[in-house]
């Protein structure tokens, strides 16, 4: 009933699958399957997947807020293959929210971090984590 | 000064590099270079990475707050841009906290989504947006 | 071994306590013997607490991400009570964090309403929900 | 043209107003006239509120994201201020929130705490952080 595919290999993608389709795109058609399947397009109103995004990555803030430094090596195993769930749940509302608006992704990375190397020259800011525009 | 790309050709990688790189192994290359030339790892905790994803994200929200439907139409080209950007700074620290904590955003995505694919059968949830948890 | 009412009669107060304790107050006396009981006040730090508060409203938020209006009438009695033990959540941890900071609450809400006042002028943006900053 | 008292002692209230207003149910007159006088009731659907209220605790979370420990001597007074600010955002919010929504803050917070004391028995959880369910 479902195309959605219940072998990891087959999950995972082909050698050919994977040699040719970019991750964000490939979950961007993964993603389009998984709502139309279920009629979920209806509910995924970029509010509402922008609403969803928040929700998840407060699920991801969630096992880090009782932690004394919150560095890598606080974190057992069990943190970690949560904080591991809710990152791909994370992205997994990005790349739907960014099908739903238009936007490339990688495009907009790219530039943003072209816009930050602006925004925060190397020798102003190295070693001090102080917002731009507080300088 | 800085090695990152101020050429936006460059930035967004030549055809070679496109064509063997990952988006998301591209931009953990992209975010080490970055955050390394002016020594932020010290700041960049998993803790502290996934509180300012989390900040990005309500910037991202902001957009959204009061619009009436929510819908893509409602969206004019002021507010596009702006969500825009705000979904490449959620890309940004979401690669640089499944850099920190050793996570493969892909894998743990493609294993997420089979694990959603469980929770949530077509023939049960079709058309409904309850959480699995209701039914 | 508790001194936390168990009684419901006793917890909302006394009708002496109530006409004389403001619930604010109230509130910080009840979380702080809460908390020195468990010995929790060590996990306590402001930052922490804020987390804690951004993982309890976007526990409320949830309720509403799939909502199509989410106006009132499109809450039915269950969600109504979710949302009502939330925000009780968000009241509490931000009571905690303004005990912590040594913030008086009443007094920084009204001094916020008065800078409100001055920055959004009826006159100026009646009916309309842009930011101030979009004038 | 706007009843807002822009006199900070009539702001604060008058001696007899203080002494028989509740902070919550001061506030929520003052809100209810500033959004009326604004004609902003027709934006403030629950779920729109609910939104405002997330992207202010972000705001809030922003002053923490790069600190080292998040104590209180961390903080330095410019820091203090702006928290202080987004701290009475977030309790306006959540006041407006709950007169939306019919919820008596005060009931719901106390309520609340009674269900914590017996999810986290003092005997069983002193000292310790873990969430309740990984007992």
């Amino acid at each position: 009933m479902s195309s959605f595919p219940s072998d990891p290999d087959a999950a995972s993608g082909s050698a050919s699958a994977s040699a040719t389709l970019d991750t964000l795109t490939e979950l961007r058609a993964l993603t389009r399957t998984f709502a139309a399947e279920r009629d979920w397009g209806q509910f995924h109103t970029p509010k509402n997947l922008a609403m969803a995004l928040s929700v998840e990555v407060a699920e991801l803030v969630e096992h880090f807020q009782w932690l004394r430094t919150g560095e890598l090596q606080e974190l057992d195993q069990r943190k970690l293959e949560g904080i591991r769930h809710e990152m791909a749940d994370v992205l997994l509302y990005l790349v739907q929210l960014a099908d739903r608006t238009g936007v490339d992704l990688r495009a907009a990375a790219l530039e943003k971090l072209r816009m930050n190397a602006e925004k925060y020259p190397v020798e102003k800011v190295k070693g001090d984590a102080r917002k731009y525009d507080e300088y």
